[in-house]
């Protein structure tokens, strides 16, 4: 993942992106791609969503859209310094304790 | 982050939340929490949004709302059999061919 | 509609919101705000979502958040000087000819 | 707005969308609108975005994306039987005591 991270900063760095990667742009960047995954299922009943992968081009729009999301959200980590997996791993401590599995 | 996926994985199935976790439902709780982070910034100007993690209070909620997204993107992944980081990967080899970088 | 848009303008100028007001923001406010309205459904099945105004409390978040989405959808549309129902009219009468409607 | 939202109801039911047009659908696809229209905007700086209309293209496209999001806010509101207009002049009220405006 940080390897994925550095190939994206130097990716805009050779094409002079970095004044347009402001990460409120990022930010902005990142929901629009989500909504682009979230387009591919909106007319989907629950049970085709979990289908989506057996058709071959749904399955590559699929791909390609996570894809995205997670770009720019490595971008925006990269430019405010964040560390994505500890602040997810600091997360599902909290929500441990916030949420206790029920006894079995 | 597979150490992370699987910890998700077992955090939802402990709290029986898989029948909600659609892909569908995935993919539109990630851009909600993608927004999320968005309302940050949604009226900062372009330098204001490059000093968020100044402010201890606004940097822990960037940082909460990064985990959640990132969380709900490796849980879609995880539904779907989705490697997001090989998916990832592909892209940047693919965008590499259609932005070439303008030679120095 | 138009009495309503000219409220929002009148509010918004009282409170010096105007420098806040730029298309960019209002198109984010707006896509942040319909976000928080999908939130309400992200969990639910088809047949819940049908039946949301049945509890008073979350008919009223409901509202609430159709109210804000129309809010900045026509404070974007006031600053760009656009009129969202002949868009929409025009867009209808498009859309009659793209997607001819089944003989029966 | 009335009605513009009987003629979209109206072609729904020809086409025999109704089934797909649940609550949760259509806040869904109001969201993925809202945020194609923020996409429009989503590398421009503040100055960029006011200047939106200037050109013809993508003055077509922001008018298109507006009705797109209208729509879907109308079908939303009719198959829910919410008033969008009633429902923001209720929010407008609780606005101005919400925030009232600085003496002049």
């Amino acid at each position: 993942m940080r390897a994925l991270q550095r190939r994206l900063a130097a990716f805009a760095a050779a094409r002079d992106w970095q004044p347009y990667h402001t990460p409120k742009n990022l930010a902005t960047a990142l929901s629009v791609e989500a909504s682009e995954l979230v387009e591919i299922f909106q007319w989907l009943t629950p049970e085709e969503s979990a289908r989506v992968m057996e058709d071959e081009k749904s399955a590559a729009r699929v791909e390609d859209e996570v894809a995205d999301v997670l770009a720019y959200l490595l971008q925006f980590c990269e430019v405010l310094g964040i560390d994505a997996l500890a602040a997810l791993a600091a997360k599902i401590d909290r929500n441990e304790v916030r949420f206790p599995a029920a006894k079995r």
